[in-house]
C-alpha cells in the first residue's frame, strides 16, 4: 500500500541542508515524497540518505532529478551562487525557494527566474525546524497562484501551507514584518527577566507568566487591525494617556531595580509623541502613525 | 440551594467601578458572594446594584461591610486617598489591593497598612475586564500567605489566583514586567502592520499570522529563561550572528517601504552590542546581559 500511494508522489529536491533543509528534506521523506538532497557539506545528507534520500553529486544532478526544486540557504547570495551557474536544465522546472531575505531579492530573483524559464514561488517558514511537518509549521508563498495549486500537496507535508499573492515580494515582506514582531517581543521578555532577575526572582519562573501574558495581548492584534484599517482607533479597552502611566511604572520599576532603561523608554517615547499628535483619548492602535512615519 | 451556598460567601467590598473596578464587583455577585460597593460617580453602581450590589453611601460605610475590602483605582495616590481618612474601621480587615504601581509604592503601602493594622495583600490583574471571572484572567498576589489561603477561593471568583511571595513588591514588579513585555510585543505588531501597510495588505489580514508567529515564540521562553538562570547561552536554534542577518532585512525592508526604522534599528543595536561583548555564537538569551546594564 505504502509503496503504491509513494508512486504517485511528486519527486523533490531540496538544496540546503542546514537545520532547516534537512528538517524540510525529512518531512518529505515522511511523507513518501522520493527526495533528492544537495549540500555543499556533503556529510549533513548522512542522516536523510538513511531514511531514504538520494545525495546528488553535484547541483546539476540534484536539479534534474524532478520537477520541484526547494531551496533553502543561508540568504540570496548563496541561491545565485548555486543557480547561476546552471544552464538550461532549470528551465521548465519550478523554484520554490524558502530562503529568508528581502521583498526586493525575491522579485529580483523572479525576474531572473523567468528569464531562465523557470516557475517560481518565494516562500517564507514560519517555524522552528523542529515544527516543519507539524500543524505548527506556517509557510507563506507568493508568486503564480496555478503553481502553487499545483504544488499545494506536496507543500503541505511542510505544515500549513498558505498562499498569499502574486507579487513575489509578499513572502518575504511577511517573514520580515514577522521576524521583527519575534524580536520585540522576546525583547520584552528580556525586559522582564532583567526586572524580575534583579529582585530574586528566576527567569524561568517568570516564563509561564510572560506566556500568559503575551497570550491575551495576540488576541488584541485582529481588534487593532480593523482599527489600523478603518483609520479611528476608538479606545475600547484603554486609552493612550492610560497607557503612558503604566509605560511610566515600567521606566520608574527599571530606574529602582538598577537594570536597563532603555527599552522602557523607547516604548514611551513613542507614546509621547502620539499623544502629541493628539492621540491621548485613543487607542493603542493609535501609534501605527508613528510606525508609518519614515525615520529621520 | 443557591441562598444556603450563597449565605456562607465571604462578604466582599469593592472600592472603584472603573471597567476593571466593575468587572470585579461582577464577578464576585455573580459567584454569590454578597459584594458592597462605592464608587466616587455613584452612578457607575447601577448595573451593579441591578444584579444585587449593596450601594455604600460613604467610603466608610463600605469598609465596615466586611472583612475583606479589594480596591481597583487609578494609581497609589487615589488608594491613599480613599483610606487615609478613615480611622480605626479598617483596623482587623484584610485590603487587596488591586491597583496598578510600583513594588516601590505596593511596599509603602504594606508599611501604612501594618501601622493601621490591616492584613495587606498587593495584587495585580494580569487581564482585560472582559475576562475577569473566567480562566483567561490570572491575578498574582504577594504578601502575608495565611491572609491568601484565607481569601483564596473568593479571589479565586476573579480568575486563576496565584501566590508570589512574602514581599509585598512582587505582585507590583511581576505587572510592570508583564506590562513592558506587551507593549514591547504591541509595537511589534505594529511595526510589522506598518510595513505590510505599505505594500497594500491590511493590518486585519497580518493578525492571524502575527499571532501565530507570536505563539511560536512565547514557547522559547522557558528555554530562555533557563538559559539566562544557567548564566550560559548555548545555541540550540540559532546564533546571534544569523540573528543579526535577519534584523538587517527588517531595517532594509523597512527602509524600501519608506516606514519607520526606529524600532529595527534599537533591536539591532541591542544586538549589536551583545556581539560585540563576545555572544554572536550565543543564543538569543545572552542579550539579557544588555538589558541587566543599568542605562548610562
Amino acid at each position: 500500500m505504502k509503496n503504491q500511494d509513494d508512486a504517485n508522489r511528486t519527486p523533490v529536491t531540496v538544496l540546503g541542508l542546514g537545520l532547516m533543509g534537512q528538517a524540510l528534506a525529512g518531512a518529505l521523506l515522511r511523507a513518501g515524497h522520493p527526495t533528492t538532497v544537495w549540500n555543499r557539506t556533503a556529510a549533513k545528507a548522512g542522516p536523510l540518505v538513511a531514511q531514504g534520500a538520494r545525495l546528488a553529486g553535484s547541483v546539476r544532478d540534484a536539479v534534474t532529478a524532478g520537477p520541484l526544486l526547494i531551496v533553502c540557504v543561508s540568504d540570496y547570495d548563496a541561491v545565485h551562487e548555486l543557480l547561476d551557474p546552471l544552464d538550461e536544465v532549470l528551465e521548465g522546472r519550478t523554484l520554490v525557494n524558502l530562503t529568508s531575505g528581502t521583498s526586493r531579492s525575491a522579485r529580483e530573483t523572479a525576474e531572473w527566474a523567468a528569464r531562465r524559464g523557470v516557475t517560481y514561488l518565494d516562500g517564507s517558514i514560519m517555524a522552528v525546524p523542529e515544527a516543519i511537518g507539524t500543524a505548527d509549521s506556517v509557510l507563506v508563498h507568493s508568486g503564480p497562484r496555478p503553481a502553487f495549486d499545483l504544488y499545494e500537496p506536496t507543500l503541505r507535508s511542510l505544515g500549513a501551507a498558505m498562499y498569499l499573492d502574486a507579487d513575489h515580494g509578499l513572502s518575504s515582506l511577511h517573514e520580515t514584518a514577522v521576524v521583527g514582531l519575534m524580536y520585540s517581543t522576546l525583547n520584552g521578555f528580556l525586559q522582564g527577566a532583567a526586572m524580575l532577575g534583579a529582585a530574586g526572582v528566576n527567569a524561568e519562573a517568570f516564563a509561564p507568566i510572560a506566556k500568559t501574558a503575551t497570550g491575551m495581548v495576540v488576541d488584541w492584534f485582529a481588534g487593532y487591525g480593523r482599527q489600523i484599517d478603518d483609520g479611528t482607533y476608538p479606545a475600547l479597552d484603554a486609552t493612550l494617556d492610560t497607557h503612558l502611566a503604566a509605560m511610566e511604572n515600567v521606566i520608574h520599576e527599571s530606574e529602582f531595580l538598577g537594570v536597563s532603561t532603555d527599552l522602557p523608554r523607547f516604548v514611551k517615547a513613542l507614546a509621547d509623541r502620539s499623544v502629541s499628535d493628539g492621540h491621548g483619548a485613543d487607542s493603542y492602535a493609535a501609534l501605527i502613525e508613528q510606525f508609518r512615519t519614515s525615520s529621520s
